[in-house]
């Protein structure tokens, strides 16, 4: 959070805002735009040096997403991680030769104060949450490319790093601060504006940094944070550096870590073309989903269609199609309209998920990523020699379980339905395993009669037995059938046969198996019924069952740390008008209901 | 939570009715007296018959904590678990012999309805919370006797059973359900009331139990739940049984279960006698704690005397002493209050927590329940000859370690203050383990002389080396010294030292040692700013940073589902005039803000 105790806030500004935490009519009166062109970033510069790029923030004071505030001291709204976002992503898919990743900052003393006050005052809860959400996909991704895709993310803090801006920096994989006797990093969200820090701070601090939880606990309450060699003592940041060394220790850093790296050198990147998009306010069309937006049921119907063409032979033609790949321009579609959705229609509180096409193709398009040819009866020509360890082939893949978790942490009812002529096969199965629940319809519809038309199948592919695992280390089959692996070894039998409805659900890999004559009303009645209940008790339930078993990081920040500042958030304490976050920069001192619950 | 479709509100009442989550200038207006008497159980029944005990839920309809609701259909508040509570606490102190407990109901065709509704639609938020954290650690007594205690616990559902009444059962280590075509298990609170299941239900559901996620998904959203062979089926339930062969199958269970346990036969109980308390307004006087309330500092400050007297020879004399023994006698009282505090004084945010007495006779009376004598140097004369498996010495450790995770959940800010005289050794050490930060007083005070008074020690015991784990697995020592496997075990090399402030500095076991011409003001001004901070972060703050490593089943309980179910039941569509919990029985439906998070 941005930490400026000077700013004074205007009467008058203040009277425009809406009131946080309240109902609106309307909804978010902005329809955000997640596609960037990085032409146009306003707030961020990056530089290539070989295998190092530096990430530069600058924020524009006056390139806020919406008026009323003013990104002083590179303190950030949801444009700006839109933007971040957009790096992380071309990063790792157009810059295979970079290895390291300097984080730094283009302002005076101040590396970057933290998510705007004033837009998060103005925003209504369900924004702030959601806010929170995509800044922590964003962080997860950092950590991802540094664990998994050879890029090391160095944050290197040249002046103070406060709130969401320290929390950025967690997200790094090494922590440099400057040391001149005023930088310093810290929490200041509990002590100033009586909220936590909304993106994974806390956790990080004493799971993954291992800072001692009493000095967690004296340092989320000091305003000013801690600065110096006791940051380093305490491993709030890894090393303290005077002002005289930091460039080149900095550059140091970079080339150490990228000589690490197994970041494959002398390649050349794919290009992230523009993402064609049809968005009007009842239908979104990218070229391989639609989707329908029926406000009145709460309901966003989205259908993913398969590849039409068979996959490249081998690894060049993969390289060859690039974002035209089916894989990567599935994917980069899913994970807009994910956003688009979210973020615009909060009141479409169902996605009804479907697919559509060839089964086979899928799989062979998962075979050619994950290099494996299991000699299948699948019947596939695809001869797949990418082998798993193609960089491209690897990006996709993890792309692909980003958006997956993306979905997973949706707060959203999913409702799956497999159909004829369906292609819920490997990483399209994915879907409706990640899916609350699932129907399937058993034989065919009579409308196609009794010789035309092929039941609806699921399929087992490769990518359903690991490549794609959920924030709980598990893949979304384990945790199907947690404590139950006699259940899960007789599912992972079944790899590559395509299961028809009954079998599916003895199995238990669908939930229910209606006939044609069931399938109908089962379905109407499972929607409608979701679009009766109160949309948080589901949000809740659903954070609660999507997420058996292990607990990981992404998984306490999403579920413990998300959920204690969800009901911070929408507390009178923070969000009311004599609440902290309304009265921070205006002199007066929030007024607390003082029970503790 | 309690499932009546037919109970009309009569609007009077409903009009009586305070805000719920609304601040109430005058904090609770009951004062809830946690200690009660087995001859005056207004909703239980205990019936023993040798190694199987049978516990007969029956409510009084008219026996309400406070006046406004009915408990009927076996509906609880607060006060029908307090009772349960006790009767936890006697069957594992009084009762040696029973190895098997029958949980069952006393009232026709139902089990339990779960929490009264009215009960929870009148109470404000933090009544609310407080009541879902006291439930859920009766719960979690349940399931440490069947794992711990040689004591299992059967659920033998003769009819109904719904929302916290299924709960109940959840805890269970065995679920019986009748077969009768009307008795079902449900958790209903998702469509009737528009909050979640409030003691643990989701995550016992899959977590525990295995139910898979999108057949949890299914059963949590059908009020009328699932009896019958499918829950059997679907792991609600272990077994269903017709009514024909229900009281002999439920005889074999316990006696079958009664069987395998360790439990010692042919003992004596220890008689937990009244609890001597002298509650006023502001101090609360028992024989071994003090406490002194400061409402307008927003303070609890205790005090634990450590023993006056060596403890007895062996475990012949511990049973002999009884519940008198010091560890039980203080254990008890701690417990009564922190569940006074927490329950009655919701705007004393801050526990400040001392101790007073001689630090070898605690850990000689540590020595004696370990049934350890490590040679140690601490020239103890005790010959403790207790073995771990002494039953009761047993009982009273774990009944420290419950009490010790009470203090860990507890929302309020933990300071430990060391200073001269005190005894923060073993598992009075525990006290500043657990606490948010510590203060140990380097020196000795000016007032005592130069040549009067030692200073404050503090002194790691084998209390603190396994027997009192926290709710996630771990030792208060290894989640301070999470990641930090050098820290940790150079600390644990320092057992049965004696260590001054600066050392214990030093190793990392306190938070900060100032000397005596700081430490009044660096106290006081630690106090102070706890009280000035938002109480809603603070309390998300300590959830998060005192849980660090690894999660249980206990800590997404406490953690995660209880962080989701404070947010919805704070939520208007829950909590404002037309939510789902005011609007439950009135024949009309709750008008939901739409909006997902």
């Amino acid at each position: 959070m941005e930490y400026i105790e000077e700013m004074p806030v205007p009467a008058a500004a203040r009277n425009e805002r809406r009131e946080p935490g309240r109902p609106e009519a309307g909804g978010s009166p902005v329809s955000v735009e997640f596609r960037v062109d990085p032409a146009r970033y306003r707030h961020w510069r990056v530089d290539y040096d070989g295998p190092v790029a530096t990430v530069t923030m600058d924020t524009d004071e006056h390139g806020g997403l919406v008026p009323g505030y003013e990104l002083k001291l590179n303190s950030y709204d949801l444009g700006v991680d839109i933007e971040l976002y957009d790096i992380t992503q071309r990063l790792r898919f157009e810059h295979p030769e970079v290895a390291a990743v300097v984080l730094t900052s283009g302002k005076d003393k101040i590396f970057c104060a933290g998510a705007n006050i004033r837009m998060l005052a103005a925003s209504p809860h369900h924004d702030k949450v959601n806010f929170c959400k995509f800044t922590n996909e964003t962080r997860n991704g950092i950590e991802d490319a540094t664990a998994n895709s050879g890029q090391t993310w160095i944050a290197a803090l040249n002046g103070t790093a406060s709130g969401g801006g320290y929390e950025l920096a967690l997200a790094c994989e090494h922590i440099m601060l400057v040391d001149d006797r005023s930088s310093a990093v810290s929490l200041p969200e509990l002590p100033l504006l009586g909220v936590l820090p909304g993106t994974g701070g806390l956790t990080r601090v004493v799971d993954k940094r291992h800072v001692r939880r009493d000095l967690a606990d004296y340092f989320s309450t000091r305003p000013e944070g801690v600065g110096g060699k006791k940051a380093a003592a305490w491993r709030l940041v890894d090393e303290v550096v005077p002002r005289t060394a930091w460039a080149q220790t900095v550059t140091e850093r970079a080339r150490e870590r990228a000589a690490t790296s197994q970041r494959p050198a002398g390649t050349q990147g794919v290009t992230l073309t523009p993402l064609a998009k049809d968005r009007k306010a009842d239908a979104i069309r990218y070229r391989h989903i639609n989707a329908t937006l029926d406000p009145a049921r709460g309901v966003a119907e989205i259908t993913i269609e398969g590849p039409q063409d068979d996959p490249p032979k081998d690894a060049q033609g993969l390289h060859k199609q690039g974002d035209q790949f089916w894989t990567l321009a599935m994917t980069r579609e899913l994970d807009d309209l994910i956003l688009d959705l979210r973020t615009n229609e909060p009141e479409l509180g169902t996605w009804v998920l479907r697919t559509q096409g060839d089964p086979e193709k899928v799989l062979a398009y998962d075979r050619l990523l994950t290099g494996s040819d299991t000699g299948s009866d699948t019947g596939s020509d695809t001869d797949a020699t990418a082998t798993p360890t193609d960089w491209l082939a690897r990006e996709i893949t993890s792309y692909l379980k980003r958006t997956l978790k993306r979905l997973d942490v949706t707060s959203r009812s999913l409702i799956a339905l497999i159909e004829p002529g369906s292609c819920f096969a490997g990483s399209l199965l994915e879907l409706a395993l990640a899916a609350d629940r699932s129907f399937q319809l058993a034989g065919t519809r009579e409308e196609d009669g009794p010789n035309n038309g092929e039941p609806a199948t699921i399929t087992i592919g490769t990518m359903n037995l690991g490549p794609l695992p959920m924030a709980n280390g598990l893949t979304r089959l384990q945790t199907r059938f947690l404590g139950d692996d006699k259940a899960l070894a007789e599912a992972e039998q079944k790899q590559n046969q395509k299961l028809e409805a009954e079998d599916a659900e003895r199995l238990g890999l669908v939930t229910f198996a209606p006939d044609d004559i069931d399938w109908d009303d089962e379905v109407r009645i499972a929607v409608e019924e979701r679009n009766s209940f109160s949309p948080d008790a589901l949000s809740g339930l659903e954070a609660n069952y999507r997420f058996a078993g292990p607990e990981t990081l992404e998984t306490k920040i999403f579920g413990r740390l998300s959920a204690w500042q969800n009901w911070i958030f929408t507390r009178p304490n923070a969000s009311g008008p004599d609440g902290a976050l309304r009265k921070f920069g205006t002199g007066q001192r929030a007024d607390f209901d003082r029970k503790r619950v």
